[in-house]
């Protein structure tokens, strides 16, 4: 593994936490955004996805969902120091779509693959490189993987351009002796790649399981302003920030941006500890099942869903 | 230490959260907790304190800040499985309140104490013992303690009659790595005792620093339902229960508790991941700065809470 290099800290707000609120956030919010995490010397801000409107709806979805060059530009005017990340769904991404990286405001394309699309996404990897992006392939629901279907990804990704192969904790479900295993294995079997991780908070393990891939070694570290992202969201930049030694870093900018921007936006949605994403966590499944309880008149019944969730005959065939 | 005993579960919602709502729990809020708590197959659930009406002011404050034995018994008439154990500050505890243990439905009186009144702790700890109660010493703040004194604490412990020696992180400001390296001290230190742990949540890390102290041996584990306790709170028993593989745990009970008895309480009172609690655990202070924010009209400026904390004039002398 490559380690030399510095720690990355990825703030993916806008984009996971467009999963909680259908990336309805206002162009001051995503620019006012950029100024904290900026101040505060975050590496990257993830500003959304980049998928075609072509080949995903876009009914009631706010343009985070389908970043336009031109669009972004007008969104943050004076780029500083933060890099822009923006990240692909295969098969609902054109590259056609693609500006060469000199003529855009986006630095890194991330992509997000299940273990089944590896190929799909190496592919679309070469695509990027040749326009000239940083790139990263994120294996996601890495804890329902089978041992040897990674390890042939780990392989393949490692004889690949990319250049940061992804540990993607989809579940929320993963312990810290779960992350060290994997970084041991992802060290292993990717040695020419930068490693990282993004984790999601549904066991409260989402900033334990982050530090420790940093005592791994792990290079790039995902994270969100209070922790917003899908269901129970992901680790809060503000614990990573206060925790790096790095004199880069500044967790105070982040403060500000929790009580400027977050505090009111949680009171209209909601992502974080919430009973039913912890029932999904514990056991390794997707939060689907509990997002669409939360949308529900039974949103509370949490023993009802657990029963639900753990009788035998709904869960096995 | 001693580590060949089973895991010991001991639930503190009563106690701990007592902090949040001045114990305003009604007896059927505490029966019914009991009653989950039993079913779960917890092993000890604190229901108090057992300080003196005669050493604390009793304004406004409910009854399981001064446990009394009768009163206790009319609340559990039918103890079941799980043991009952009350908490003691010192100098705030009468001993000629307390009934020999074979007349009390207390089984454990637990002594909670700075590093400075460890001598005061085990003169406490005698006269419990002697009644017939198992006793620990809880030791708080240890993340502000010298280490020789805190060394000093732990020789005098392992020669006390004392069985558990409890590691206390009070302000939430503790890593796992941190855990690590107190049990390890605490283990050689005090070889003769059993040890716990009981984390706050100020940081996120309550679990994960309970499982490092789990996956290093120790046996007795504090948590709360959904994590209810002071400030951010503390380790939450459902994700403690959905961990431990022992047989005799059951996770679900303790959901049908949050859903009847914390969702409806948390409407009237917080707790848990709330920014002035983070803050005051990165900078290791105790939380009553942010409490005290938390119940102003300012209860939300975070920036000006965190320069108030770190501007060097107020912090130094």
């Amino acid at each position: 593994m490559l380690n030399t290099q510095k720690t990355q800290v990825l703030d993916c707000t806008i984009r996971d936490g467009g999963l909680v609120n259908n990336w309805d956030f206002s162009i001051d919010f995503v620019r006012d955004l950029y100024h904290y995490l900026n101040t505060a010397g975050v590496d990257v801000m993830e500003i959304g996805y980049k998928n075609s409107p072509k080949l995903v709806s876009t009914e009631g979805v706010g343009p985070w969902r389908f970043l336009d060059d031109h669009f972004l530009k007008e969104v943050i005017p004076n780029k500083q120091q933060t890099k822009l990340s923006a990240i692909v769904d295969i098969g609902r991404v054109d590259e056609n779509d693609m500006l060469p990286c000199t003529e855009s405001h986006l630095d890194m394309i991330r992509i997000a693959c299940y273990l089944k699309d590896i190929d799909k996404a190496i592919k679309l990897n070469n695509t990027f490189k040749a326009l000239g992006y940083e790139t990263s392939v994120n294996i996601m629901a890495v804890s329902n993987a089978m041992e040897h279907d990674l390890s042939e990804a780990l392989v393949k990704l490692n004889e690949s351009s990319v250049d940061i192969a992804y540990i993607v904790d989809s579940y929320g479900s993963l312990y810290p002796r779960d992350i060290a295993y994997l970084v041991d294995k992802f060290s292993l079997q990717c040695p020419n790649k930068k490693l990282g991780i993004h984790a999601h908070n549904n066991l409260q393990l989402a900033y334990a399981n982050t530090l420790t891939a940093i005592e791994k070694g792990i290079q790039y570290l995902d994270c969100s302003v209070y922790g917003m992202g899908r269901a129970a969201g992901n680790c809060p930049t503000e614990l990573i920030l206060g925790y790096l030694k790095d004199p880069q870093y500044e967790v105070k900018p982040v403060y500000e941006g929790i009580e400027k921007l977050m505090i009111p936006l949680r009171k209209k949605v909601e992502w974080g500890y919430i009973i039913p994403y912890t029932i999904t966590g514990q056991l390794n499944e997707h939060p689907r099942s509990a997002m669409a309880l939360r949308h529900s008149e039974n949103k509370d019944r949490y023993k009802d869903f657990y029963d639900q969730l753990t009788t035998v005959e709904t869960t096995l065939d």
